[in-house]
């Protein structure tokens, strides 16, 4: 169940305003459910019952980690939940989520997705008066500053709000106390966060579907910069970016739309599956092409290859197949077990491709590997022609805002031309759609886009070195 | 990853006959690691290392079950791999394959799918001549059967004949001795078994996507009745129904082409994929629709219903999603437990559905349970009309030749109309495939095919008392 | 936890004969743990539930393989536990006991102690008439002549009787089938089995010690050649020896008196600790020595020395404290690694020993490389002098009744002097007890003794090719 | 393998001045191995891997969380390791010791034994200033104030001394940064710490049976108040309490002798064994009794009755057997299985009491309750008269320095005479020894000692609201 581009987190917290709710930590088991695809290494819950802090957390999918006596033992009337994916440079199990801390104003714990870019330095200087850390992660200098603020700060929001103006960074953050959860977005809104409603709970979480897949109502996108609050008394909010001009300047990562997010989910107000299927429109559109059949890269193609095939009238079908069962323990290693790991992963339908003009449609294209290998084995199986098309620009810049590309940080298209790069992958001919095309299948979403893997531009800055390596 | 219908096993085997392979038990796992969908329950590797027999086998997915530690340890020139779901009244560890035994004439190991109505027969009069049994399973006494027949019989194959005329059923059967490995297809041909071929290793298996899988080419099916030997020397057959017309009066299973075969396998020479879209195009002939948007009940509809919006000339669309992580140990219970189970499997796409009309195409429907679920969440989410289409016939009988339905026994296409299931569904209309339908779409198939399920017409009988049960 | 001297099992059965107590599966339970120094590598329990065995078993200590939720699953009124070491020739999990079979006169369980002579000789002429077995343990050769036996006698009782004419060897068997529990004790009386009754149930045990730990009642040894039936109706016997020389021709192994039992446990009439304090005393009559203090080879010398230290007046103390958590998976290897394990097992006192004249007391030598070690630990700390005393005769022959020494079958007191093994070992003198003075110190015993290893008369023959062997 | 009294930690350090033993890891797992006694909760290993810590810790005895490919992956020049029982208020996992953090100055691991009176004073102190703590351990509170310290100060060493200002308590504490190992004695030397060394490693060990252990040499031990350091360059010590008073001065925790510390080791100079010995001897000259034989309460008694023995003239015999499988997962519970458990851990041996006058020797006792089970087992099997003599004075007050009595709270001692105890315990009579007996029965130790649980003379002072409860 590995995924080619990895969304590092997912998070999702609850608060029962009238502390009814006898299953909070099952809602909350549901709704990491819902988030998986955003996170596949460790999940975990923390409760508050009655002002202690009950957690379960362990390395594994939501449904290995929890069984219904850990649930059954969580209950409480708030709760974070988390899923995740280790960031570059944390490992072992001290790095998973959610955390909890005892501090000068009670308990907090914390469940955030995304990336801090001066974590680091924040960590130093720290450690300069006298702090220590005990884990590699990124939350843990987060709580560190919080932490300290709230010593000369009235309110956990002030010192959140405070913490806020010494990181940069894109980032979704949940925080639980005593007696009250926060969310906040960051200023630029590079990350989704959501906030949702069923019967006296109110809801945060990185996507809509969440709320879906347990009946809840979807209320509205937390806005770029804001921290929102819950408590018995109902939902308050203060911002760090003015309220009218939040969604306006914003800048939501675009590779929600192309791969990241669930199909069903809704970001900023637009329909993922409709960007994705005029995405595909687009594409026939700006790379049309004479053939006898659009298939999907399955299963991230789907969307934009139905879309691909209403535009151009040309029959949709299935060519390949993915294996169900290809899970994490796979056996991989050398060059030749790698195309094996293709081989099961991928089977070609061979009466559908034989002596066929095919156009297969990917979401995105990074290093290619599986894509060559997937137009070598349509060939074998007797494809006339192999037409590769792609519903996103080429990636020519690596993301630091908390999402990694599973293949490596070899980007090809940065110094090769499209020329090159379709002659690699052996396809007849390679067409991507253009950024503006791109952007203009979201119409209607709030907010603006970050898309600096495509153009390099970072609304939110680069850690200290990463200039150098993009020039 | 439950599956709706189950298959109740998968088998493999390979036979070096140079003896060359540094890699046989790798090939084995590859080998039924693509079974996968045949059997969830367990996995087990049995190689053949200079006389010995050496054995892995537990609970869970082959890719859970081994790991690179194991296949590292079974070296050998020979194996027999084996996937599974409990048949019905056996239960426990003891009855997890491949199995082996120490006889007269040395070990012998098997690997089964499928089911004998005689074995509780069987069982009973071995035991009233001194025979005991340590475990619930068919496989223990067909191996007394053989433990028996080998005294006074001059070969394996010999004794193994000799059960064949004792036992009635629908079975593919793989046995490995000290020098051989040896297949055998029951002799109506009911369950499927191939004979494939890599290097100097011929192999045999319950479908040929196993054979894709680890790039070895497909020979051809093994006939019904035949009894097939790989030795050093090469194959060689003995048949125990007339080699010429064996295929004729042959019996495949026509549900393996509706739903339990992987769509990339072919069987007795004819492609599956391509069986189920056809099958799509006769629905849409024989049950037209007025509809904006045809869409597939993921994924096993997925076919058909191509085939049906091409037939049909209407759009194909996605209006459901699968969600890929819902795996054995979901929490389920209560009424309002399965709703929720149903839910979190699936997702609307809420803007592909908002005010269309809907065909829903699916391969198979017994009970129904879930497509009321998915029914009732197209309409929620705005579908003006949702009919449904099936790419089989009303099941109307249990199958006791190795295939159960995960949704109980209760049929209700028995005693209801297709117009009081259309209502309990809650669909707008309903329509199923003719089975003349459904047979047209295997042409080109070298076997008959056994319809039971949908006919009634049990051409290896039926187990004792089941009579009664389907007057 | 390991022992010098391995007996290979315990075995211990009770039945409620008014199937009112609730907690059967407990006092097997406790019954197997107060057996667990007969056998530490795997524990299992099954119990009649109805008619219904329900079994749990698995590799480890019974504390381990047990707890509060696999006893409350395991109700009924008759039981059977094992607590077992692996005998030579076997492996895996298959041959943890107790097992189980169906055979044409219903389930059997199974759950013995001991060692059959013709076990092979048996398998392979049962192979001959078409059996077959799934394990290499001679348990299965038994259920096998019993369920042909079986077939052709009233009862199973006769069916067991018929088997114990066919089998030679050592050996205390349990029996449980759907009415009854059934004990059995091989003619000679090699190995032992009680009988006990607490409240409305009796109980079958290797050893005394587990009614005490239970508070039950210990009514008396069950006789050379008994199978005794317990039943509704209460307890009744056959013999397969007349009753009234069982006892006089009985041969128990006088190892039980040495080492291998419990001392709070009766053999046959006898204290099994009052013995060990007479062989004590025996031993210092025969070998006097001039010395300060006596001290035990802890903890199996004991009693002998608390013996020696009254007879001879020579004041009792400790030099040698033996590590209470040297456990199962201790890293071994190496000679230094085998003399470092021995150190962390054994610590000295060094005050005690500084200076002193000692006499160590132990209750059998074989290989004795550990005592050269202790006697080498001792003299490092200042001992003046160390002299061994060993409470049992040199030990000449290997034993095939069950009995497996630890330390390898190298004996080197059937080629080497006491003089020689004196040396070797380090002490400044050495004295073994004879066989007349350990024989006497059982006083009051009703059976006579085996003491093959002693003296190279095997009672009940040897396995063949182990003649050759001994010459 | 749970203990009467509970030690709470035992600690463990090597650094290898010339960098060259291949096995400082193994050598680690032999320390910790031999202070097993000292906590059964939880073992840890933390190895310095050229200015890389690797560690491995789990709940779990010392042989069951480490095997060979732990130690195999454990390579370094220095090492910490810890076994550990929970401290009261303590829970989890995240206590598990050794601890490692990232500071300012460095990495730091501690591994630490005792208790810290003012560690929640601190600890919110601490808070104020916008520390957090994610465990509720106390040596996170000393990690807090040695890294706050370390911002103004020149070296780890005088930022312990500082802190060793700040808190009062009983401890000994090792730390490991990247170039040393230090260890730490309380001021009053209330915990016990020792140096040694073997071949080019300097060690530190909480007793002297680590170094025998694994063949060291024990050199001194390290002085109440004392900072010691091991580097390249070897050891070098500062102090906090003169040199030459730290020793007249000290008050080492007398229970040590009573009964923590394992025999073999030698504690400020003196053999515990001896100790035991010796008041055993006191014991009978205070309390004598006209009895046929003196037994042991197995195992802690038996130093104390041999001295008894030795000194009254009376036989010394066994009457109580300890079941070595006793381990920690135990079926508890109800009252019936409390004593059912005391009943499977002690057995009588009948014919050594039947009929005698005993007198039983314990090292001490505190509910008695254990006591009372033993007194009335030696009475069911015919013992005449059952006098106890226990080997330390009645314990009056609870410990607030790093031990636990693991039965509750209640100190019957402290409202109850002696005749009332002897009365409830059952025994026909009752003596302590006298403290002064005690006391002088260490003779030739260097230190004093504390004694408050017998005489409520707190040297290191109370936790807050502690001297409340002692009044």
């Amino acid at each position: 169940m590995s995924r080619k581009w990895q969304e590092e987190c997912g998070v999702f917290g609850v608060f029962d305003t009238k502390k009814t709710s006898p299953d909070i930590s099952k809602l909350t088991y549901y709704g990491i459910f819902s988030l998986q695809h955003r996170g596949q290494a460790s999940a975990g819950i923390v409760v508050n019952h009655d002002g202690t802090f009950l957690c379960h957390k362990a390395p594994g999918l939501v449904s290995d980690v929890f069984d219904e006596l850990h649930l059954g033992a969580l209950s409480g009337h708030a709760a974070l939940g988390h899923v995740r994916t280790p960031a570059s440079g944390e490992s072992g199990f001290d790095v998973v989520q959610p955390m909890q801390i005892k501090s000068h104003s009670g308990q907090i714990a914390i469940s955030m997705n995304g990336s801090i870019m001066n974590a680091s330095e924040l960590r130093e200087s720290l450690k300069e008066i006298g702090a220590f850390f005990q884990t590699t992660a990124d939350f843990e200098v987060l709580l560190a500053l919080i932490a300290r603020n709230r010593v000369a700060t009235d309110s956990l929001e002030g010192a959140i709000a405070k913490m806020m103006t010494e990181i940069s960074g894109a980032y979704a953050m949940l925080f639980m106390s005593e007696d009250r959860i926060i969310g906040v977005r960051d200023p630029l809104g590079l990350r989704p966060l959501v906030l949702g409603k069923k019967d006296d709970m109110y809801m945060l979480a990185s996507e809509t579907c969440a709320f879906d897949a347990i009946g809840a109502e979807t209320i509205r996108d937390v806005l770029p910069g804001e921290i929102i609050t819950i408590t018995e008394e109902g939902v308050s909010s203060i911002y760090t970016v003015p309220e009218t001009s939040a969604h306006k300047d914003g800048k939501l990562c675009i590779f929600e739309f192309v791969y990241l997010a669930r199909p069903d989910s809704f970001m900023d107000g637009t329909s993922v599956y409709a960007s994705r299927v005029n995405t595909g429109k687009a594409l026939a559109r700006e790379c049309p092409c004479d053939a006898d059949l659009v298939v999907a890269a399955p299963d991230s193609g789907i969307a934009a290859a139905i879309g691909y095939a209403e535009e151009s009238g040309i029959t949709y079908g299935q060519a390949l197949l993915k294996n169900r069962y290809v899970g994490r323990t796979f056996i991989e290693g050398t060059q030749s077990a790698r195309e094996m790991a293709v081989r099961l992963k991928f089977s070609v339908l061979k009466t559908a491709v034989k002596d066929k003009k095919i156009v297969i449609v990917d979401d995105s294209v990074v290093r290619g590997t599986t894509t060559r290998h997937i137009i070598s084995f349509l060939r074998e199986e007797g494809a006339k022609e192999v037409h590769l098309r792609v519903a996103s620009p080429p990636v020519k810049f690596p993301c630091y805002y908390g999402v990694s590309a599973s293949e490596s940080s070899e980007l090809p298209a940065r110094t090769k031309s499209v020329e090159e790069i379709c002659k690699e992958i052996g396809a007849d001919s390679l067409g991507y759609v253009s950024l503006e095309g791109l952007k203009a299948s979201t119409n209607g979403a709030l907010c603006g886009h970050c898309s600096a893997c495509f153009d390099g531009i970072f609304p939110a800055g680069v850690p200290a070195g990463a200039e150098e390596e993009n020039k």
